[in-house]
């Protein structure tokens, strides 16, 4: 089962692709990020996210998708954008007629350490290991896209 | 000139689709708005959007289209997937090419009133007025779209 997650941003998404044959047998397919320029309208921005999130899913064929409930106390142009760039995420997949997961950051950072306020170090440590990878995946972005693939597949029964 | 207005909302979205001769001659061509049920799934809803507002271009193909400048000063679920609903539009406009133009909602106001702090009667009899209506264009939020196309025509050049 092929598992696509992403962590939404407007100036960078992160998206991590891992397949899953059982809870403990996972293996790292691919990651990356996509990012846009502030310099260039909002509409061209979500345009080239949609565009390069479109050749993933072309290229791996996700099952499923999961990404991060968000939620914010303070208002700022920044979580604007967020939001609006999450929507046309969202669409994206929607289009694309994939199962789509929301999962509540605690949530994922129990999945991942057992301990809901674990800091982003941790949850990089444990995607390492969990993937048997040789080094942290970076950018931090893309890290947290495959910790949100792996809560998923953590609560497949 | 044809011009699309939108006034975004993940359970209402308002548009209206003017045509301009210049800045006092604008006919009316057709409003209508483009509604979700809360009990569907978040993808499904900005796919519904996507897909109506793509009949909407389909149809009248229109020159440019304006939308709102948001700004809330209160976080809740509600601007949550406002912003969301809002990214699934951008993203279509962006799709089909279309320049977008967004406007301050106290430039909307003035561009029709010519008084910033307008309440929504004054504006939504502007609307009826400047288009020669015999009845107030509903639901509000096709009103609102309709007050943002005609912001737009006012402010070419």
């Amino acid at each position: 089962m092929i598992i696509l997650g992403i962590d939404p941003g407007l100036s960078v998404t992160g998206w991590g692709v891992t397949e899953a044959f059982s809870r403990d047998k996972i293996n790292l397919i691919e990651y990356g990020c996509i990012k846009t320029a502030h310099s260039i309208p909002l509409g061209q921005r979500l345009r080239s996210i949609n565009m390069e999130l479109q050749l993933v899913i072309d290229k791996y064929r996700p099952d499923a998708v999961a990404i991060e409930e968000l939620f914010f106390f303070k208002i700022s142009k920044g979580t604007m954008s967020l939001w609006q760039a999450r929507g046309a995420i969202v669409l994206t997949i929607s289009l694309n007629k994939i199962p789509l997961f929301e999962y509540n950051p605690k949530l994922v950072k129990i999945a991942l350490t057992g301990y809901g306020s674990s800091d982003k170090y941790q949850i990089q440590y444990m995607v390492k290991t969990l993937l048997k990878l040789k080094n942290m995946p970076t950018p931090d972005d893309a890290a947290d896209a495959l910790a949100i693939a792996m809560c998923h597949i953590n609560s497949i029964k």
